[in-house]
This record gives C-alpha cells, structure tokens and sequence, in this order.
C-alpha cells in the first residue's frame, strides 16, 4: 500500500516554521507497513492544492493532508478537495455538531467563520475533532483515500492515532505487513568509512534496507525490515545486529538508538560508579549532555568548567609548574585536571578535557582542534592528545566532548 | 522566478527525521525575492528521483534540491540527475579534487568510495565543498537550473550561502527586487502575547511582513521588508525596530538576530566585567551557551556543576545548615551558591541555578519546573524561585538556564 503525505500552508511553503508534522505522519504510516512514497508540501493556493490533489489521486492508495481546515479564508483545503474530485462543498451536519460542540465546551462564541469549518466536499466522511475547532474529513479522489486533518499538531497526532490509523489498517485488510527499524549508534569512524565496513551488507541480508545518517559526531546505522512474518523479521534484525557488532566491536555505542551519554550513563550505574567532569574546551557540554538523562544525579556529582589557569590551579589542584613548563593544553595538564576533579568529589572517576576549541587560540605546536582528554579511575590515571580537523568551533567542542565520554565508555565496557 | 525544493533520502522520507533543510532554503529564497511554489521530498530511489526532476524540470525555474552526494551506494542524486538530463556521469575534475583536498586537509585516507563523489552528470558545474567530503553541483535539466547540495545542514547553509545564492542573483538579472529580513530577538513573553502586543503593527507599517517564530524559549519577530529603493527599505525597517522596541522594552534581547548569550557576552565585554556559574539543575548548560560564543574566555572565568550537596558545600561554601533547613532548592541556597562561584573565582559576577527538571524529584512544594536564581554582583547578592510549567526534563534545562542568562542581563543593561 502507498502513501503519500501533503502539508499546505505559506507558513510552511515559505519556510516561516519547519514541517515536523509530515515526519511524524510517515514514521506513523511505515511502523504499520505503509509505504510512505513521496512528501509534498504547497501554500494556500486553491489551483496548486487541487492540481496537486488530482495528480497523488492518480498514484497512490492513500493520503494524509495537514493544515488549511481553519476558519479563515486562506484555508482552502475544502474547497481544494472539492474541485479535484468534482463535487461542491454542502453543509456537513456531523462536522456542524463537532464544530458547536467544541465552542459550546469552551465558552467561545460560534461564528459565521466557523461554519465554514463544517462546509465539506459532498461525498466526504466527517472526522470529528474532539480536541480542536476544525473537523477533519476523508475522501476519495482518483483511485485514492485522501484523510484531511488540522495542521496544529497536537489536533493533527490525536486525529491520526484515535481515527486514521484505524481506517488504514481496515484499508489494508489482510495485506498488512510488518515493519520494524533498527537503530544501531556507532561512534569512532567517518561516514565513509562505515559506509566500506558495511560494502557487503546487502550480499549477507539481502532482505534489509541499509541507511546511514551522520548525527555529528555519532554514525547511526539503520537497518529496515519488512514483511508478512514478524518473528523471521526480528530473527533477521538480530543476526544483522550481531554481524554489525561483530564488524564494529566497541565502535558500537548502542543497538537502539540511544546516545553515547545514555550508553555511559547506564555503565555507570550498573557498575555503581560515579564521575566528575573538569572541563575547558568543552564549556560544560560534557555535563550538559550526561545531565540531560533523568536520573543522571544517580552517577553524575560534579563538574568544573575551568576555562582560566588560575580556576585550574586553585579548584583542581593542577601544578603551576605543569601549567608553565607545558601550558593549559598538555597531557600532563589534563591528567592532573581528572585527579582533582577525582579527588574533590570522590567519585569514581574523574575525566577532563583542555584543548583549543577555536577560531583563536591555535598554534604551530597547538593547531585549533588540539585536545587532551584525561581519565583518572580506580586503576590510576592517564592523559592523551587527539587532532581533529575541524575549522568550526561548535564541532569541536562536541567531538571533544563526545571523544571523553567514548574514553570513559570504553574503560567501563 | 519561480523555485521548488526537493529533499532527498529515506531517512526524512519515513519521518526518522525532520526535514529541516527545506525550511531554511525556502526562507533564503523568499528572502530575495524568489518565489518558493512546492517541496518535495523522496527517498533513495533513482526512478522516483529522475521522474521527480523531470517534472519540476518542466515547471520552474530554479530547484534546490539536497542529499543524496555521499560515498555509499544510497547516495543517487548524481545518477538519478544524470538519468533525467538524459546525459552520463563523468569523472569531475574539479569535484575531484574538492574531495581529495578536503580528505587531505584532514589527513584521512582517500578511498574508492570517495572517488564517487567525483562522478557528476555531463555538462554539470562542480559547487566545490570546502566544508565536506562531498561537493555539489549545478545542472540544466528541462528548463529549470537545478543546484545540487550536501544533506548535512552545516553544509548545506554554506554552500547555499556562498555559492548558490550568487548564481541565483545573476540569473534574476534585472529584474532583482530588494530584500531585507530584519530578526528581533526577543525574550520574557509566549509567542501568542507577543502576537497579541504587535497585533496594530501591520497598520502601522503596512509595507512591512511580520512572522513569528518560537526558537525556544526566545521569540524571534521577524520583519520582512520588499521593494525597489534600498534606502527607504532600511528607513522603515529602523522605524519598525524603534517601535518594537519601545513596545517591548528590556525584553528585547537583540535586533540583529544574536541569542541571548551573545547578547550577556556583549555586555560584559564592554564592561570589563567577568563571570562565574554556579549550576545545579541546568548540568552545565549556562555554560555550554556562553562557551559557543567565540571570544567568551574573555569574560568567562569559571563554572562549577554542583549536582549534589556535598559539592555544594565543599566547593561554593554553601552552609551546611542552609541546605539542612531549606533544602537544596531554595532562594538562600542559591545566593550562597551565587556568592561562592563569585568568591572562588574572582569574578565580577556569580550567577546560580538550583531547582527540578524533572521528570522526577518534584515534591507538592516544589513541583517540576521549579529554580531558583541567585545572582552575586559588585552591588551584593540576591536570588529568586521562578516556576515554569513544562513537563519536559530538556524544556526546564533551556527555560532555567535562559531565564538565568536574562538576569544578568537586565543587570547588566
């Protein structure tokens, strides 16, 4: 069965906001085996949206349109509907009755602009929207099913879940397949070079699809199943997730989705350990990303954002000697900034960054993107340097942040 | 002139994830006067991706069209360009050595995979990428000039930028209108009340398009401005802005579109004056935002991340008797805090948070979504408890460490 999504509205079509709705309609529509084939999205223009309507009638089984069902005149998906499969826009009494229901609930006056809400295409089956002002509607144009429902999301999600979902499942009958992606994290390699790990993929699991999306500094692997059998579909998912690990061995961060901080977080608190952070070139990302998990306070007990020598000096114990004879950005430095932040908090472990993010600040020795990264933990401590070669201030704060917490992970693995 | 927008891949096709590049082109193009009449999206499939540029090759002018440029064998926008030009792919060399260079520079391994990227239609013209492995290209297909552009959005906003937008205005020649965007930040309102305050601005200024954007929690007002005389455009938008802001006051954060942390490091750059954090709940996130702002070294001194009350005490001072009478979540806690990062670190300021994120840890008293906010300046200290209504762990973070930031701010003006 094939889908296609259209949203409408110059809000969209001019860019003013970002259509988030006709993703969630997709991931809605694939998780129930429906092919999402195509989105499209046009403004409130009646020839555009009806000559748009006519042409996805001629291809698809079925469609979901957002938006353009409000009471003003630059809402003319009615009336659009209308003129692609010919008919004229009567009153609809259901649509009536959900339109008055809603302001009778809420003590809002009822308009002459809102009975233009329940004018809808004749031939069409009201949606009610017991959330919003504005009914939805389903009709067929062409050879297909078109849903017609709010652009507000909250109206829109409700509408799809209490009452598209239903009437698409009734549609597919007992063609329903089964669908299920998986999300495999993956951290330590380049697109591309993922991408050559996984050349051979489709020859060993020819009934997967394979994408890769960089979610920078993170490479997630998905793969996509398909098909009539749900537990051969899940038996294939874990051997392609079992051969990817194989490959990827601790590159692997997680097999569902979930960040690295997740990932270390749950280390960490199986292992009934605990971390501080001292941080410099990363400005308190390290912390803020392991902080935005709930329940981070079970592992998380402190961090220190010392960007100056002195807070270096003074709060984590760092030798003015180290900071003269090496500077700020050195392996001793760093090294000696985890065993305070160690020692101060009593955690378990103590990791740190000192590095130079960028655009100023770079040396000959010392070129932005040079950073330090040191780990002290119940077996000693340590201190190395990497180089990355980004030109971008904002990526290096987040694959340095994002290389000590893999250093972390990967001692606790 | 007339433009479309094709987004290409399986990941936004089947909502795993937003499709936000379109979003940003449109308003580029709007911005300059060309009319952006549809999106499209689709996935890795090249009969859908060479039909679909047929077709837009037979009704527009212009199309950019993003993703699909990568080293793997998903990546078919080059093919599917070549398959609708009806022409072949040939080794650029140009491209070629866009990619070689940019694998130099960062001293990675050029592979075979990467020789792709190299492969363009006949008769394209390489975008060479110095921001990514892979470079662009602009190509005829039908009537309409399509530019091809990386999926990363980082890469995507630079190339746009630097290369299309040029090629864009030469071949509006002419016929080019003048076009200014003027974005007002602003912060302490909803975006309806801040509707609601600018509802007789288009009376006002009838020339002018308002949009509002909700960039959370900041509210962006922006003023579209269109028209043959550069000056007079200029002369309006600056008495637009003087109205806004004598409407809106100190909650006006910038009127060149900088966040609120820009705006605080201004602030105390000009002053002379430094700064130290104190977080609690918001885990490094002050931090993280005034360290993105290149220069912030400058003026920021330090930040402690003091999740538990061990650290509050040992390392900001915090009066054990305090935290054992108020708890950790207190006006007095915060001040102390406040105090302690200023005393600690020498600087000018100290700024604090304590409070419930969420989503557990919220009591009758304190629910989620409660922070108090401690400020210690040359004039003395004082804090305050603020309630937010989110119920979303992430959305308390930015609300807390904002609301945090704009204190400051204030205090600083």
């Amino acid at each position: 069965m094939k889908a296609e999504i259209l949203s409408t509205g110059d809000e969209i079509r001019s860019g003013a906001i970002v259509d988030s709705n006709s993703a969630y309609i997709a991931q809605k529509l694939e998780e129930i085996g429906v092919e999402v084939i195509r989105h499209i999205c046009v403004g409130d223009d009646v020839d555009m949206l009806a000559s748009t309507l006519t042409e996805i009638g001629n291809h698809s089984d079925i469609a979901v349109v957002t938006g353009g069902l409000g009471p003003t005149a630059d809402d003319v998906s009615a009336v659009s509907a209308a003129k692609a499969a010919g008919v004229t826009l009567i009153l609809d009494k259901t649509a009536l009755a959900s339109v008055q229901n809603f302001s009778k609930a809420r003590k809002r006056f009822f308009s002459e602009s809102n009975k233009k809400q329940a004018m809808l295409p004749a031939g069409a089956e009201c949606l009610t929207n017991p959330v919003g002002t504005a009914p939805g509607f389903s009709l067929k144009i062409g050879k297909c099913i078109f849903f017609f429902l709010p652009g507000v999301p909250s109206e829109m999600q409700y509408m799809l879940t209490e009452m598209v979902m239903l009437r698409i499942k009734k549609l597919q009958g007992n063609t329903r397949e089964f669908s299920e992606v998986r999300n495999i994290v993956t951290f330590g390699l380049t697109e591309s070079a993922t991408g050559e790990k996984l050349t051979d993929f489709s020859r060993n699991f020819p009934c997967l699809k394979l994408g890769l999306r960089a979610k920078f500094p993170e490479i997630h692997i998905k793969l996509y199943a398909r098909g009539n059998d749900e537990k051969q579909l899940y038996d294939v998912l874990d051997s392609a997730s079992d051969w990817i690990l194989e490959r990827f061995g601790k590159r692997v961060v997680s097999l569902d989705g979930s960040p690295l901080e997740t990932a270390v977080g749950n280390l960490l608190r199986r292992q009934k350990a605990t971390v501080a952070i001292a941080e410099s070139c990363t400005g308190g990302l390290i912390s803020h990303r392991l902080t935005d998990i709930p329940g981070s306070s079970d592992y998380f007990l402190f961090s220190a954002v010392t960007y100056s020598n002195d807070a270096k000096m003074n709060l984590l114990g760092v030798i003015p000697s180290i900071l003269e004879r090496h500077g700020a950005v050195h392996e001793h430095t760093a090294e000696m900034m985890a065993q305070g932040a160690k020692k101060i908090s009593g955690a378990t472990y103590g990791l740190s960054t000192t590095g130079i993010a960028g655009p100023s600040g770079g040396t000959v020795e010392k070129p932005v993107g040079t950073v330090c990264i040191g780990l002290a933990g119940p077996k000693g401590s340590r201190a190395k340097r990497y180089y990355f070669p980004f030109e971008n201030r904002l990526m290096n704060k987040q694959i340095f942040a994002m290389t000590a917490l893999d250093i972390l992970r990967r001692e606790l693995m």
